[in-house]
């Protein structure tokens, strides 16, 4: 049986499309990639694939189709956390997903903690400008979760909740080394030292390297892209 | 090989609780079913259980436990929509969460909705008195994500993205009526007489009634619990 064709509407910029590109990464799935121009987005794109009008989405299930006009009779399936759990389901073997259901429930502890904690903070410091210390504070919260030896953040494979946290944690530390976002100047490199220069986060250092060593990471992350200087700062919440 | 021990730290107020006790009801599992008391916490409950010291909590795993001193060799899992996968992951052959990954990532998608739209509106509405447009709009939201005629959330069979909702639904209905909530005096009726008697909703309603009819509903959600009246406003996210 061919596998159904599956497409996937991205942008290198977004930060939930590159969960699922890393997932992808991982599972070496055959995908067919569709970027989007958020600025000058297709008028078909809502209508026909993704009425949110977001990415990442995927178009999913033969009979093989364009992009642009992709079969009716192919489901639409969104949200990066969802698509995440489709990947794993797709790839039983990639380990995306442990088989063991208690494994699989801290993986998806994890994965509720990036999104009840990881996702607002981000935006509260990066996009708002908030104060450092909280975000600090919920960094440490995470850092707590990870295992004290094992690589990732569940055990020693890779999982999506790696897949969930790393887009952040990779643009953290570039963002922070450059200084962008909505804090005031200078602050970016002060926090960037005490996340990832610190004894203090050691682990979370150590786990970033893991991470980012990988060839699914090296794929799926372009640095290029939020190289953003203040110049762009007011755009900076459409980069991600 | 025997089934695994589960105790299932609950409260039949608990809103979270409720969703898990649903789904159990559902899979008709066999749990050891611990209630512990808000007001009156046992102090060996957040060392020994959950250190987050909330409901629901699962302690799983051989050997048998004593509740109040639960083997550290057990796994202890949290979150209630961690504990519904789960559920559904320990037992597979409930249809809690059906096989197919296209219809898998359907029940994922409705319960993203209920996490993101549903708990924070009702939070708004119920708990800070904010504007009933809002809500009802939220309503009108997840009204539109049922299926036009299959009985339940994703097609016509129970899941738990029922049971990662009814809780709400049950909720809103039995206060709105009994006009209890941190909203303006005489507000609840109102409200009601929309989202449960208006043709506007119909949907909505006969989805209710779906739910409700069934025995895993009845066993599990408790109206005597929640018969609060304006005395015990000021307790009332307690009482969730
Ligand atoms: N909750 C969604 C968020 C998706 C999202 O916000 N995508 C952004 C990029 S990171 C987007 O498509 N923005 C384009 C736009 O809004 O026009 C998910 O997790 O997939
Ligand atoms: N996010 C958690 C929330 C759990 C929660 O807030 N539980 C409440 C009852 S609904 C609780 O245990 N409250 C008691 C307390 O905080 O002392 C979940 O979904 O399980």
């Amino acid at each position: 049986m061919a596998t159904p064709d599956i497409i996937f509407y991205t942008n290198k910029a977004s930060i939930y499309a590159e969960r699922v590109e890393f997932a992808f990464q991982e599972a070496k799935a055959d995908v067919t990639r569709y970027s989007i121009d958020f600025a000058n987005k297709p008028e078909w794109y809502a209508p026909r694939v993704n009425p949110a009008s977001k990415v990442p989405a995927l178009v999913y299930g033969s009979p093989k189709s364009d992009p642009e006009n992709p079969s009716p009779e192919s489901a639409r399936i969104t949200e990066s956390l969802v698509l995440l759990e489709f990947v794993a389901d797709l790839y039983p073997d990639s380990g995306l997903l442990p088989k063991d259901p208690v494994e699989r429930a801290r993986v998806r502890f994890f994965i509720d903690a990036v999104s009840t904690k990881v996702s607002p903070a981000t935006a509260a410091f990066f996009f708002r400008g908030e104060s450092p210390d909280a975000f600090i504070a919920t960094v440490a919260e995470i850092q707590e979760l990870l295992p004290p030896t094992a690589q990732f953040a569940v055990g020693d494979h890779f999982t999506i909740a790696d897949a969930a946290i790393a887009p952040f944690l990779a643009r953290w530390e570039l963002q922070l080394r450059n200084d962008v976002g909505k804090f005031a100047e200078g602050t970016g490199p002060g926090v960037h030292k005490e996340l990832f220069q610190s004894e203090r986060f050691a682990r979370l250092q150590k786990y970033l390297a893991n991470i980012s060593s990988r060839e699914s990471f090296k794929s799926s992350f372009d640095p290029g892209v939020h190289m953003v200087t203040k110049m762009f700062e007011v755009g900076l919440r459409m980069l991600w």
